[in-house]
């Protein structure tokens, strides 16, 4: 077991990591290797104290080398849920795999895409995060898989080695996956239909040529970057999406913290850091 | 009238001076051109996500550097107090100039050195933290200056051209000023005592040779690099000499927010620096 997990390796998550370390706490951190598509595809960042107008890129560079000076390794496994026990917390990997922590640290980011209509609501009946998980309720469904980013494009032909067909709505450029069983569309979700599960995908603007104006399906996979925190971890308290926390970054879950763009705006890097290290901060002091 | 000044020029202070800047408002930052003491002093910063292992000396270059590539400027004038008045706030510097703002952020750190018994009580009868407002009410009296930092001698030297005598208690190394009507005393002060008025000032310990238990004089001045905020701001709501804030920065009086150490711990830049970014954010959301 060790002291801290922190989900998240965007700057609030990096900075969490570096104070832990600073404090001699032992943790986990699960994200990218890559840290964060967000900072990397910032142009310019104007107003980090201590680095002049460095690009997204550049910072990312200086981000590995510190982690990789410090020897923190980030984590690839993506995280299917963190659960509160009785003592202590459980991360379960989409893979299968259990991590335990005496505290946690929520840097998970925000989910720059909206929320579909109907997604919450048929979370657990026909909608689903995780490929590798529940790739296998579908064995000769049709399934409907909305992407926003291409590193999960492995994801989709994991699905597609189970589903009969698979509806691909990217929400990203160059589409590299190819498969008989998958029909690219590029058209923007709307809603999620259905009763008891289910039924349909509907689409935002009117029915173009050959793509109608609702997919029938069995299932729908929301594959993104980031996931929201109420759905990572079930009894934690949101607002309009973002984890409430106090001034210590502390949630409403005893040893659960969260830092960075999920606990609200400005989504700014300083913002991000300053909250990573008093979450750290906070961890220390919580395991006395 | 600006949008804002900014009181301190820490990494807090910093972090919300770019930050103003990049959402285009007018500022001014009071401070140290050499930025902060308490950076240059520290041997290596660990944890400070985009630069690795930095001295201080080097992170205080680097925040040199950028501030010079954005055209912010310091302001040097020491600042002798800000009052809220009825729209916006009025600084007044201890040499006399007015300054006037729609907003304030206090950056102005924690005093390392702790207040001296009946130092609050006497502010005002006696104590005071400005030898530019107040020297000269102190003409051919006997005066004690207790002094944290020889970048405050020059403030010395004109105190001691109005009192008579002047007993100075340095709380630094290497003191250089010399005048016939100073005497350095190195012991730690400890009690300011008196009734109506500052009569005493006393020592911690038992007297040495030729330094008696207490001294008596007209008046102390506390010459420190940073001013406690409630006492530079009257009104403001403290505890244990931290200003109260909100997740958004704000303090109780409208329009004034505060970032940084003053704002309690962790003493972390990461932390200053979030706090710094997130306070200048809120005055262009107060300024709407």
């Amino acid at each position: 077991m060790v002291d801290c997990i922190i989900v998240g390796s965007g700057v609030a998550g990096i900075s969490a990591a570096l104070t832990l370390q600073a404090n001699r706490k032992t943790f986990l951190i699960f994200g990218s290797k890559s840290l964060s598509e967000k900072i990397e595809k910032a142009e310019k960042i104007h107003n980090y104290p201590g680095l002049s107008d460095v690009s997204g890129k550049e910072f990312i560079a200086a981000l590995q080398t510190q982690l990789s000076d410090a020897k923190i390794e980030v984590n690839e496994e993506k995280v299917a849920g963190v659960y509160a026990l009785k003592e202590g917390f459980t991360l379960l990997t989409q893979g299968g795999e259990q991590y335990q922590s005496r505290a946690v640290i929520l840097a998970c980011g925000v989910e720059s895409v909206k929320q579909i209509e109907g997604e919450e609501s048929f979370v657990g009946r026909g909608v689903s995060y995780c490929a590798t998980c529940d790739g296998f309720l579908y064995k000769d469904k049709t399934i409907a898989v909305v992407c926003t980013t291409k590193r999960l494009e492995h994801e989709i032909g994991y699905l597609a080695d189970f589903a009969e067909k698979v509806y691909l709505i990217p929400m990203y450029k160059n589409v590299e996956i190819e498969r008989e069983n998958i029909t690219v569309i590029r058209k923007m979700p709307a809603k999620i239909e259905g009763n008891l599960r289910v039924e349909n995908l509907a689409f935002a603007s009117a029915p173009a040529e050959n793509i109608p104006e609702k997919l029938p399906v069995n299932g729908v996979f929301m594959l993104r970057e980031s996931v929201s925190p109420a759905i990572l971890m079930g009894g934690l308290q949101t607002e309009n999406g973002h984890v409430i926390v106090g001034r210590d970054m502390s949630t409403n879950i005893t040893g659960c913290f969260a830092a960075g763009d999920c606990t609200g705006r400005p989504y700014q890097y300083a913002k991000a850091v300053g909250e990573g290290n008093v979450a750290a901060h906070s961890v220390s002091e919580f395991l006395k």
